[in-house]
């Protein structure tokens, strides 16, 4: 362990978070907003001040390996101290009046969870608005990735950090360089989420909805800066821009990347890819079936809002088109199966992820051919490559504890008398940072009435389920300190 | 494959059913139960009418090493032929009016599931009764396993048979020989249901209601003769043995073995019964505490419905001696979590087993251990020897279907527009083997409203669930008919 390193590190990672607010706080100045702007001036003011003050101290401090070790605990820190950090505007400035409440939004933000705690979400002053679908962006592609990509000191042993926060089982090297690798990665990011901010100005919103619903899609969040969601805008152009963009975010950013540089071939034959795609159509296909002739009259709005709230829950993203719980029961069984499913790896999505049900299901089949030909050697491929068998055993690991999460938030969500259906999404929603649920945190419904110790038991989950698992459970193994 | 020889196996198979038979026939007559009289002698006349033409027909036909492929083939049609005849009785006698449900109370039986499509048991002649309760019996330590341990025939290719059809990653050989290993599982299977007869007799039974609740504890089955099931009887004594011996059913008959033979020290150190007691006594602690003060009055009330229903749900029984969905919602979820459980591998009961969940959860530790030190070397040990990689992956692919399995299953109930609660709770009730869920489907409740096309999936989950789903499933695969 290397406690020094890791505040230093933590420091230059608050100060680049304080950046991020500086934006918010200055719209609050240009929108007048008096309160707001006095508590992102003090969040920041602090911030900057405790995190310069470590930094001279540890000035002298040389840039040293980090262990594998120091990488969990420093990227669970991270996620925990900027939801500590991120929750002061919102309490501060009283937008938020309970610190529970201020940290939950914020954790569900960096988790792009989407889970919100808001009853009224319109009377938000606009910069925290901002502030909040800016978390959903910052913890979409990751802060520590970020800065990797821009920090030089950061380049040492960072695989294991971008490891230790982005999604899926692996990251592949895109260029020989991780710092190279970040900063492609988070170019690509923030290009596709200009691009969608001009399509939805295109489709009829102002600039700050556009930025906002960029952040919350290519995050796969689902913070809407409206009540109603994306259903405020009962638009067909912007619900599919909206569509498009949460499937986008839900692939691996290594295809993007040699989607653009022309490596065609390569992508066409990604096992995940194909998976993902055929789990979308054939799910929105089932849905919209079940919707048609029961809850919209027309194969075209069928079609709509099934597309939509298929991609919405399976990239994990949660915003709303429609109140599903209002469909008939069979749309509805499809998007809770969908809850089970997420993006792929490398994705911004959350859930179980494509690729680690697409090895599982794979495995499953040869044990199988093995049982039939029991002396047969059967090898599992993955886009035409072999995957190695410690991948396997770490992906058959994931699958067990993640089911052992689910029931333990499961019991502590019903620990309060909460229903089953309610108990068992609620524990979906978070750990697969999705959103919303069934029962009482349906898609028109909040997280506001559940009792303290659940939200802030359910942040844990959104935070565990958003660093997939090991590098927050980890941490718990008294092995993790020994030594 | 051998067409013929299986053929042969399967004739002999139901002539042994058929000698089953004739003991609710002969209650029918002892009771003067004309119509259920004809019925039995009906079906037993014409099974074993085309068996033994069958097996006159092929009595050239030299006992011949049955492949793997032939075991799964056969114990699968074994089933669910066994259930096509099995069912006749009850649809001849006019019991149970509707082939569809005479087909699906059967292989409920078979399956030892306990699910049932009777709104009213007491009606039913008590031949009927007796029959439903004896399917429950012959269905827990298997017919296939019976077969090989009476018939010197089956000993060839007997073990990959019982591996077929016996519950859990492996059956271990108690004896160097295979029928040997047969008879002593059913000897000590006798053994327990003749001593849980005789206790339950001492409680205040009579011979009839001992037996057939002796037949539905031993298989982890649940079927009773009375329509609030163990309830009826309001006695603590009789409920606690029930408890005892759905635990002892619940448990691996090997251990039985070594018990009665003085291996005390290696009964002990097993791993899987640790875990089986550990999660049995916890759960216990937890749902009386989520009962105390509001479901029950005295401490002692909460402990003996508490544990009398973990330890139902747990070994996947089903008896209910108190209607949970009146609990307080955390013992709800109590159970609900134990649903995903199950007995021991080798006992007699469904779900997931103990021993795939100390694997699983042994894996996931030893995936964090490496994630710490990346260069070590961690093995996964059970009851202090090594688990072969082989069969962690096994253990993984068959988790990950079951999951599947259990999906598809909800998609299927809720097609129909059933709830979430009452399509998900019906998977597992179905799949894992345990009759009750939450819902619709609740211990007070039964299967009868169900549509015809969902009685048949469920017959087909349950089925699947009973065969540890590998048995049923690669006869759909492509390659299993080739070659």
């Amino acid at each position: 362990m290397n406690p020094l390193m890791l505040i230093k590190i933590i420091s230059i990672l608050f100060i680049i978070l304080s950046g991020f607010m500086a934006v918010p706080a200055g719209i609050a100045l240009f929108c007048r907003e008096a309160l707001p702007f006095v508590a992102f001036a003090e969040t920041i003011g602090v911030t900057v001040l405790v995190s310069s003050v470590a930094l001279i101290l540890l000035r002298k401090k040389r840039a040293d390996t980090l262990s594998t070790r120091d990488g969990f605990l420093m990227v669970t820190m991270t996620w925990v101290m900027a939801s500590i950090i991120g929750a002061l505007p919102f309490y501060l400035s009283g937008a938020i009046p309970s610190y529970t409440d201020a940290f939950f939004e914020t954790m569900s933000g960096f988790s792009t969870t989407g889970a919100s705690i808001l009853t009224n979400i319109e009377i938000l002053p606009r910069s925290m608005l901002f502030w909040r679908s800016l978390t959903h962006w910052l913890g979409g592609m990751g802060i520590v990735v970020l800065a990797v990509a821009i920090l030089p000191l950061m380049g040492i042993g960072g695989l294991q950090l971008i490891n230790a926060e982005a999604p899926g089982p692996t990251v592949d090297r895109l260029t020989p360089r991780i710092t190279a690798t970040a900063k492609l990665l988070w170019l690509i990011y923030i290009g596709f989420t200009v691009a969608e901010t001009l399509l939805l100005m295109a489709g009829g919103m102002d600039l700050f909805d556009a930025t906002t619903h960029a952040f919350g899609t290519m995050a796969t969040g689902g913070f809407s800066v409206k009540n109603r969601g994306v259903g405020h805008y009962d638009s067909r152009f912007i619900e599919g821009v909206i569509t498009l963009f949460m499937l986008i975010a839900g692939i691996n950013f290594t295809l993007h990347y040699r989607l653009l540089t022309g490596r065609l071939r390569r992508v066409a034959r990604d096992s995940e890819l194909k998976a993902y795609f055929l789990i979308f159509v054939t799910m929105t296909a089932a849905v919209a079936f079940s919707l048609h002739g029961t809850s919209y009259a027309t194969v075209g709005e069928c079609l709509r809002y099934a597309s939509s709230q298929a991609a919405s829950i399976m990239t994990t993203t949660g915003f709303s088109s429609a109140d599903f719980e209002q469909w008939a029961l069979l749309g509805q069984i499809m998007l809770f199966v969908l809850m089970f499913v997420g993006g792929c790896a490398g994705s911004t999505g959350g859930g179980v992820k494509v690729m680690r049900l697409v090895i599982l299901f794979k495995q499953a089949i040869n044990e199988m051919r093995l049982l039939i030909h029991p002396r047969g050697i059967f090898t599992l491929k993955m886009s035409g490559s072999m995957v190695r068998k410690n991948t396997v055993y770490a992906v058959s690991g994931f699958f067990f504890l993640y089911a052992a999460v689910l029931l333990a938030v499961t019991i502590i969500v019903a620990s309060a008398g909460h229903d089953i259906t309610t108990s068992f999404t609620t524990a979906l929603a978070t750990v697969g940072n999705i959103g919303p649920g069934f029962g009482k945190i349906g898609p028109a419904e909040h997280y506001a009435f559940y009792e303290g110790y659940i939200k802030w038991a359910l942040s844990f989950a959104m935070l565990a389920g958003r660093l997939e698992l090991y590098t927050v459970l980890v941490i718990f193994l008294p092995r993790f300190w020994r030594g």
